[in-house]
């Protein structure tokens, strides 16, 4: 079995700087998981004691919060801020500028459509941001039947592909006066996409490692599916099936940005040692 | 013969009121002329006395100028001024719209790129504005090699195919961080376009009519010619040419913005006096 890595997978800028951050943070707790990989949140408290808090109102005066890559509600962070917590602030700036332009563009008129999952991290902390509120959509038909002034500033998650970005955005151009479009999707996203484009229309399987609740690790496997039928999305060695290798040659395996080394490497060995 | 008028051809608002301008300012010149149409300026000239003087130098203090539908340079705009020539602006309302958002994106460190022919007197024009300068370009080919800073704000000549115009979009909005699309296109235009593109897959021969330099008539001309092969683009009825019409049952008719209805007329009546 010949086994490939994708020229870009994995961690990304924000996640590693989140995780360091985390790191120089011993006894503290983030508010919502850091990252969306669960193993690497469990590593962290295990390794730092950084624990994992749910309830923002669990925060009290003197505590220590982290808050997580994806960013939080602005509201939220203010009232942190407020009740005297030690605010530690391990949002990606790849989340911040989104949520810089939402505001600045809510402020200066223009409607904000922002295309992404509503019940994401990422995009409920972005839309907290717009100061007269902000259109979430998921596709085309979301924008139908939308109340929209002439101006229109577009923003995407992070975690997107583009050529979806693009499909709102030749919607809303030719309807609208002006549509200003950010573009936000990360470079990592781009590198990934890119790289486990090229891959899976050379390998016969695919692995996608990463949290199944992450945005940009079902990205990922979408994009691979889309090449290669036997594409698997899992978040460790532990759900391997070993009946999916049967008469395969060539694994493409590839991570999301919130996945670490360490599980990326188990998955490979695994493979390797199972493979007669 | 069924001869069949586009449900929206001909006189768009612009050329209307420059017109009525025209009419209302007797003895006067327009500075280039007023509109593509060179039947319509003869007509002006003959009922009303306003000649076309093409040298912008000829104005004299006191002299009368009107400035044409498709707007001029802003530098010649305010030598005319200074040099007390009387200033009568027939520019279209939708031409200094362009103008205006050219300049102030300029201003703000935008890169100006605009979607047009650079030798249209519209796009000399709508350049002309923009301070820092801008872009002329007419595909995504011409894009490629040019120099643009992080945020664009993209313009239209209100004359082309939003199509096209899409193209341009496409290509930018994934590569840059921000892309203003300021959708400049004339109402006119994509009503005339629709129309002539719903007519032209009916019939079997397709007559547009309006002068050989006027971009919207080219434009109506091209979508014409992609739905029905057998598609003319004529001045007047003087180019008609009677073996077109030989085993066709089906004449659609569609005229350009600066086309007047007493040559549509004129058209409609030599195709219907010919039918045999």
């Amino acid at each position: 079995m010949h086994i490939e890595l994708a020229e870009n997978y994995g961690f990304c800028f924000g996640v590693k700087r989140a995780i360091k951050i985390a790191e120089e943070n011993k006894d503290s707790a983030t508010y919502g998981p850091l990252i969306h990989n669960s193993k690497e949140i469990a590593r962290l408290d295990k390794d730092f004691n950084v624990a994992l808090e749910e309830d923002f109102k669990a925060f009290k005066t003197g505590d220590k919060a982290i808050v997580r890559t994806h960013g939080i509600v602005k509201d939220e962070l203010e009232n942190l801020h407020k009740s005297g917590v030690k605010v530690v602030d391990a949002t990606c700036p790849f989340v911040t500028k989104p949520q810089e332009i939402a505001q600045e563009m809510s402020e200066k008129g223009y409607s904000v459509v922002i295309f992404g999952d509503e019940k994401h991290p990422e995009i409920k902390g972005v839309k907290s941001y717009a100061t007269h509120g902000a259109e979430v959509v998921t596709s085309v038909e979301d924008l139908k039947d939308l109340k929209l002034h002439e101006r229109i500033a577009l923003i995407a998650q992070t975690t997107r592909k583009v050529e979806d970005y693009m499909e709102i955005a030749n919607y809303l151009i030719p309807r609208y006066k002006e549509v200003c479009v950010f573009n936000t999707i990360c470079n990592a996203t781009f590198e990934n996409q890119e790289a486990v484009r090229k891959l899976s229309k050379k390998a016969d399987i695919m692995l996608v490692i990463g949290g199944k609740n992450s945005s940009n690790t079902k990205q990922l496997f979408s994009i691979a599916k889309e090449n290669c039928s036997d594409s698997y999305h899992i978040e460790d060695e532990n759900e391997l099936d070993f009946s999916w290798f049967e008469n395969k040659q060539y694994c493409g395996v590839t991570a999301g940005a919130s996945t670490p080394d360490w599980i990326i490497q188990n998955v490979i060995k695994t493979v390797k040692e199972t493979d007669v």
